[in-house]
């Protein structure tokens, strides 16, 4: 990559909690990642505390060697929310306050039948020649400004709404370069080592192609993103990518379930209500994480109908109707194949629903036992249309959190193996 | 804050995968967070592609600045990993093969069975003035130098690998200043706001101020940080904050729930297990994210018993034993007063526990009306011991999923009230 036929960006994140190591920076990364698909190149995250000069100087520093900045933090109300003088003081000017800015902060407490305290006032502040940004999930205004030829951006901390204002205001004020098509696209795979993947993509990989491919992991899902970045037109560009995309689909198909900003949960959701199918769960060491994953997406209430969270034996009888003898000695126990399958079974007759899935494990970090470590999970589907419940046994890995959201992510693939239709494929960590 | 009287550092993280935003840095917050409490304050955290140039330029910049530098990543074994050449550049050195850490090299891949390779050899490459450190982990090794007054520490970009050496081979090597001290505190706040809760601290909060007081807000939770930084033995240090931490819980305890790493979910677990107590919880909105946040911490199955998530009106009706009227014509609908306690009393009763909280409300995007706007949400608590139970309504605001995890909060909170035995006070939100 040519990085002098690029605009070029630097990342400023301001506040004492992070600098000091209180609190992780994921503003950086989130930036990076939107500016990169804009076809402009991040060369340096600088993370600065609630200091004035440390700020400014940074700010004339950067502004001499990229082309757009973007601040997040130092907006808020108090004493050490420095960002507005330190943008105003690097571009030569003094602050006054925005009287739309004053009113907009205003009608945000009135709207919430709340008063605005005299510190709020701050907030309405910008340079002279700057621009506020409204801020449609918090008080803090935004603010654009420019130091010499470069842009420069100050957003809230907060990533809800620092991300909605980047959208908003930064992105429609971005300039592209012109003559210069960059165009991506993500496939998302679940149930696949990265590793593994990598050998099936095996030369659309190599680092001199274009559209360069490369594999991305978060917490099982691994991602297949592609960047075309040339003189060709838009159609063409994307021609170039349709046919990538159809090579990874033949090496991969069985693992990909969706692509762009579709989650495990938003694409099983949508499968259920195309289908016009309903879900129930009932989770052990889950805790009703896997309930929260689907219903995080908007109109989930037309597939998911709810479920038990039967995190005591006691309640997996009651509630699930297990046989008790499940638990007694000999039986096998509540973390078990057979136990996640009359789960997923009394959930289907209690809930009143087409499909129900089930998941008993052992979290951690103590309940493991050299037969059933920490880690061992049972994953359960039943379905009204299936005489047999699909029930699989995995083995975790990472603390109880990863073990966690691992096995909500796989229950969620399970059921998009059996929604797809396509042949049941053995998943990564299946015992 | 006098920075002249103490140690300071900056931190470099190196990286194309970085500044592109396809990794999260999380090595600066966790080597912040190990200096900190050594007594040396990072003042910049600065994240540089891979590529040679931006790496010595930061290094002659910061060195010039500080008294440490920590830098991570950029040690492996390919053309892109640059450290080993940019500290020998900054230096005005020149790389050496060191014959030791070649051993090393060559005994980590043998003890595995495996033929090093010819590039893995540049990993034992150091600048003729520079020490290397042992990676007990993994194959590359780390390398101490020093530009100018500044001592420069290069550790492996992995944590598995950087964590432990950072331990055995940086902190032995750390000057420490004598006859200084820093100390940290932490308070966390609940159901206030970021700038009520600065109003009620006053001139605690001036920037002069030593103790330096700030606030912090995430998700709901407003933190009171403290930093003490000074001549005063530890043990005055830790008076002066006991006395800052009195006049905090003198003019907001009612909202204080913890301190340090403690969390709204860790409160309360550790409450209901210090008092015997068991808690259910009844889900409509939040879909099981209240469980999924109890759940997340260790030992909670001897407090948390289970719950319900009773999405429909019908699984409100069958597992809550609500009354159907209840969604009748004319009646209040499921997202009311009536419903949540009734969800209450239904979930003390079928769940058989101590406490149950229960949550109702719109979350979003749809669903919404004139009457019963998106983020109206209704949470109960109701607990064996006590006749009445405690309904509030709230005004949530933010998108479906600030409205589901703030909802999940302010039930914690309300139990919070209860187990805590203080008087309950109206919360930020409550309409």
């Amino acid at each position: 990559m040519d990085m002098h036929h690029h605009a070029t960006a630097a990342i400023i994140s301001i506040g004492d909690e992070l600098t000091l190591g209180q609190t992780l920076d994921t503003n950086s990364k989130w930036l990076s990642d939107q500016l990169v698909t804009m076809g402009i190149v991040p060369v340096e995250h600088v993370t600065v505390p609630d200091d004035l000069d440390a700020h400014v100087a940074t700010l004339l520093r950067l502004a001499n060697k990229v082309d757009v900045i973007v601040c997040s933090g130092g907006l808020g109300p108090t004493q050490d929310d420095l960002t507005r003088d330190a943008l105003a003081k690097a571009m030569g000017d003094t602050l006054i306050e925005d009287p739309i800015a004053l009113s907009q902060v205003e009608a945000w407490y009135t709207s919430r039948g709340r008063v605005m305290s005299a510190n709020n006032r701050l907030q309405a502040l910008r340079p002279t020649r700057g621009l506020v940004m409204q801020n449609l999930h918090g008080t803090a205004p935004g603010i654009a400004g420019r130091i010499g030829n470069c842009d420069v951006f100050c957003l809230p901390g907060p990533p809800k709404e620092m991300f909605p204002m980047f959208e908003q205001g930064v992105v429609p004020r971005l300039r592209l370069q012109a003559g210069r098509t960059m165009m991506t696209r993500v496939l998302h795979t679940f149930g696949v080592a990265e590793s593994d993947l990598a050998m099936r993509l095996g030369d659309l990989m190599k680092r001199d192609a274009n559209p360069l491919v490369g594999t991305t992991a978060s917490g099982g899902v691994v991602s297949i993103r592609m960047r075309y970045e040339g003189s060709l037109t838009p159609i063409e560009a994307g021609q170039v990518l349709d046919s990538v995309e159809r090579t990874c689909r033949d090496v991969a198909g069985q693992f990909i379930f969706g692509s762009e900003k579709e989650t495990l949960a938003s694409v099983v959701v949508g499968m259920l209500r195309a289908q016009k199918q309903t879900l129930g769960t009932v989770e052990s060491c889950t805790g009703g994480l896997l309930g929260a994953y689907l219903t995080e997406i908007p109109g989930s209430s037309a597939a998911f109908i709810g479920g038990l969270v039967t995190y005591t034996n006691e309640l997996k009888t009651q509630l699930a109707h297990l046989d008790a003898a499940n638990f007694a000695e000999g039986g096998p126990g509540a973390v078990s194949r057979e136990t996640a399958s009359a789960m997923a079974m009394g959930g289907l007759r209690t809930l009143g629903c087409d499909h129900a899935i089930a998941i008993t494990g052992i979290a951690g970090p103590d309940g493991g036992s050299a037969a059933k470590p920490v880690g061992l999970v049972y994953i359960a589907r039943a379905s009204r249309s299936d005489s047999e419940v699909d029930v699989r046994g995995f083995k975790m890995i990472g603390d109880r959190q990863n073990v966690r959201e691992w096995s909500a992510r796989t229950a969620m693939a399970m059921l998009w193996q059996k929604l797809s239709g396509l042949p049941s494929v053995r998943m990564l960590r299946e015992a």
